[in-house]
């Protein structure tokens, strides 16, 4: 395909959804699998009611790592976006291994940066990492992957959301994206940013200790991470749910409104479409979600409900509704 | 560091080892890791005597595929890479993930000979590929994570040869050497590779069905697979295990002997010192040799026996005794 006189990628056409779907008819449905393809983790059954969950994400130097952003840093994140995915599933890390690709131009300091990004981030979320693999490639690559178990029955997916049941999330929005757009766009110097926006984007947290204590109260009914963006992953719960989502508020971050307001952007967009922000984003039982939020020790913040599944997606506020557009943070499509 | 007007690299002069322990280093030990790193893979402890073994192996473009191997080739052998592994131990996969690095340059195509490769491997191997990640990234990157469970008591470690031993093995060394060497010095184009080299480089098999088997009867002390030469093998078992090796006879395949004729190279090195090969290197009880070999249906062959430490590795073959050297395949020192 050829537009504006270059050649469109192919792969980049194709998108990272498009990849996925090619894989998922290749490698077809399995009887062990209870949970494949299209939730934040896996999980195979391995004993009754009792399920391994297994994750992999892969943290990509050119594409994953953002300008000023240390190897400690990069090492650390990686993690972090694993455990996040097991945080939404309120599934506790057990053991990880890692896999790397460095590039012959590290230095032995780089790679002690590494480990220790590694290990700090592993310490951080209290699992053990007990093995990996080690290979030169043309630029850094660390691939994470990470073991746990389960009771099946508390397994919270994204496709278990009932008509009104409340969404709520642990956090507010676009922080990361507003950092990462000042990056990107060369608004701001690495070291110039303000430290909110820094600490989003550098330093991100999973949600574990918040994602077990909630699930623990049987309270909710879906999670997801909101590391594709608060917009993508509502599509998520909204599709694999087969219901629809009334947004009432969308909590954006007093960094991100700040940056917006004096760089010129529009920080309802930064909140709604960004990603690499690892929040949770859940439905809840309304008769339970006050046990969650005192669980959550108030930090679980109800932003609208969810609906039937013809409502679609949208932004209901101020007396004024809005469709939430089904786009995110996607590889291959940036 | 400077040689030869060039200067050496500094991640190359650390080597994957010197990589491997800045990493076991700040990891740390882990009470759950009754399997940790030094051994072909992972094993936690999930109830009482069962582990779960956990492995992961990357496949990176620019260093792991070979000229004229196709994107399935590729991807099938990333599988492999990783069955051999656990096939060392006597492990049967139980689910795997798939983390891949796609640059923008493929094509549909090309990712559909991806899926297939892989989704190939994993039927071959009977067992389901359950989830993954897919990102962009500028040269290929196959990441590949294991699952399977064993009876602690079962598992076959490399540290538990012991002294009278036999020394067996499952193949004949040298011809993914040999294929390499032909197409690494460019002495043979890709399709002119002869079919049993050309088979060991871009189809090579995991000994899974063998090592279970052999794995059942009891008598196999320790084990490694071959991925990494022969010689570099048999000193890893050596160390983990405290012994000498004295290997009688190193049984070269016919078409490493073939292509080290007609090209000038030293057949005997090639067996050696090469790697990619996934043969099974095992020690075995001599009491139950003979069922170990039954149930191998013949293909185990005895090629030597353990020694007392001091003895070191060597090997006795026709009234001559020479060292074999700790070399073999390693990343960042080729």
């Amino acid at each position: 395909m050829v537009r504006g006189g270059l050649r469109v990628n192919s792969l980049r056409k194709l998108g990272e959804l498009g990849i996925i779907r090619i894989m998922e008819r290749s490698f077809g449905p399995s009887r062990r699998a209870v949970v494949g393809f299209g939730d934040d983790i896996s999980g195979v059954r391995i004993a009754n009611h009792q399920l391994a969950v297994l994750k992999t994400d892969m943290l990509v130097g050119s594409t994953d790592v953002p300008p000023g952003m240390t190897l400690r840093q990069a090492a650390r994140k990686a993690v972090v976006a694993n455990v996040s995915d097991l945080a939404a599933k309120g599934a506790k890390p057990y053991a990880g291994l890692v896999a790397l690709g460095l590039p012959p131009t590290l230095t032995k300091r780089d790679v002690r940066e590494i480990a220790s990004g590694l290990s700090g981030g592993a310490k951080e979320y209290r699992f053990p990492l007990v093995g990996g693999d080690t290979n030169e490639s043309r630029e850094l690559v660390i691939s994470i992957a990470l073991f746990a178990m389960i009771d099946e029955r508390k397994m919270i997916l994204r496709s278990d959301a009932r008509v009104g049941d409340i969404l709520a999330v642990t956090g507010e929005f676009g922080s990361a994206s507003a950092g990462l757009r000042a990056l990107m766009d060369r608004r701001i110097l690495p070291e110039k940013l303000p430290r909110p926006l820094s600490q989003a984007v550098y330093c991100p947290t999973a949600q574990l200790d918040l994602g077990l204590r909630i699930a623990a109260t049987g309270a909710i009914t879906s999670s997801i991470d909101s590391s594709d963006g608060l917009a993508w992953s509502l599509h998520e719960i909204a599709k694999m749910s087969n219901v629809g989502i009334r947004v009432e508020h969308v909590p954006v971050s007093a960094a991100a409104r700040g940056f917006a307001d004096s760089y010129g952007y529009n920080s309802l967009d930064l909140a709604l479409y960004g990603g690499e922000e690892y929040h949770l984003i859940v439905t809840v039982n309304p008769r339970l979600f006050r046990a969650a939020r005192k669980a959550a020790s108030g930090k679980l913040r109800a932003i609208g409900i969810v609906t039937e599944r013809s409502f679609g997606v949208r932004l209901s506020e101020g007396g004024r509704v809005s469709r939430i557009k089904m786009k995110g943070w996607e590889h291959f499509r940036r």
